[in-house]
């Protein structure tokens, strides 16, 4: 409870490696997190040599933790190992559906943030890189995954060399809704966002940008509807092409 | 560490109640939990009432523990509250897509699992239910969800009236790739999954189900072919009707 408390995104590391046997340790202990039917429809690529990394970069926008940190994971909603189990045991799977997809991209993440919280607790730093479903084909290419393996989520994991701020949160009662959900009036976005509105960071990001208020530096410059619709088309297509579609 | 090492999943719970200001500051310091641009794109509806318990059953396959647990936590892929902001804030706001969805339900399973984590590091018992996806349209209608929200999990919360015995997990070496993906070869899948199939449960689940193969039981009868299509076309079409495609 104190790790999560005190947490931060940690993006530049130190020059001290992960060892084999914590970063090990640490995803094995993480195989505890429940999945559907005990499957474990996922599957984690470790990016270590320099190469590799300088390959999967572009696919982050180049983002300079993935090649600066020791250790980058790349967590994929995984149908491919228990499909061929399945059909060397006589079995007839049919998971090359958009279901199975979401299926094995919830065991995936769930799994993913348990790795995180144990991580943190050992004193590691990570940060969670949203790109990975930007550039989903770039990453299936440059990792090699085969049919029925979907990347769905990025870390890049070390010992910290910074100590950044914590950022705000949104008041507790903003996200909770009692039985049904309690739909948003204009008077309740107001107190809710009012409070991060008036950070003096986020104010300086709007006058930064260039903008009138934060919600548009969020609207017209960092996920725009425009990026949005047309990384939504490369998002099928991979899908698609991992066989989920 | 110690919390997630000896984790079952729990679905008998004692009569005592889940307090409101336990479940409120566990909702609370989860919310550390990293976000897409730090923008929260989750909502939880949380349900007590019998009344709610009994309308959201037959969504979870009525299994006893959704009316029998304390609490049920419905986690919700939100781009609603964010999109309302932005729109009111002169903004431009174009979530209605499917990179937005997956973004949204990142941020959602994300969240859900610190919460689990930090919900058992409390003594208490959770179950996952995969449930939630399988009939999305019958909880957007009795949780109220309006448009840009999606239920993508579900848990049931409670303390433990049980102590089941853990569950097997595939071994660390059959879910990590160096580098590349390393693709399964026959001998590859039987290393990994004997042990699995050895095990005397799994020997009499597949007795049970009158099945030749544990595989088959997963295949033939938990998740079949035909139900996951169906489930996919009625998971497609609660994305469009909620504006996500």
């Amino acid at each position: 409870m104190e790790t999560i408390n005190s947490r931060r995104t940690i993006r530049r590391y130190s020059q001290e490696d992960v060892s084999d046997d914590l970063l090990r340790e640490l995803l094995s202990v993480a195989e505890r997190t429940p999945t559907m039917g005990n499957l474990q429809l996922y599957s984690v690529v470790i990016t270590r040599s320099p190469e590799m990394k300088k390959k999967i970069a572009p696919a982050h926008f180049n983002q300079p933790m993935v090649t600066e940190a020791p250790a980058v994971l790349t967590f994929c909603a995984d149908y491919r190992r228990t499909t061929l189990w399945a059909a060397q045991r006589k079995g007839t799977p049919g998971y090359d559906n958009f279901l199975s997809f979401l299926n094995a991209a919830t065991d995936a993440l769930l799994y993913c943030q348990t790795f995180c919280n144990l991580a943190e607790e050992r004193g590691l730093g990570t940060c969670f890189l949203g790109t990975t479903i930007y550039s989903p084909k770039a990453l299936i290419e440059a990792l090699e995954l085969p049919r029925l393996v979907m990347p769905v989520a990025t870390i890049t994991l070390g010992w910290a060399a910074e100590t950044p701020e914590q950022t705000d949160r949104l008041p507790l009662k903003s996200i909770i809704h009692n039985e049904t959900y309690n739909d948003y009036t204009p008077e309740r976005i107001d107190e809710f966002y009012t409070q991060k509105e008036n950070l003096k960071e986020n104010k300086d990001f709007v006058e930064l940008n260039k903008k009138e208020t934060l919600a548009q530096v969020y609207t017209d410059i960092r996920y725009t509807k425009k990026d949005n619709e047309a990384m939504s088309v490369g998002l099928l297509e991979a899908l698609r092409q991992q066989g989920f579609l």
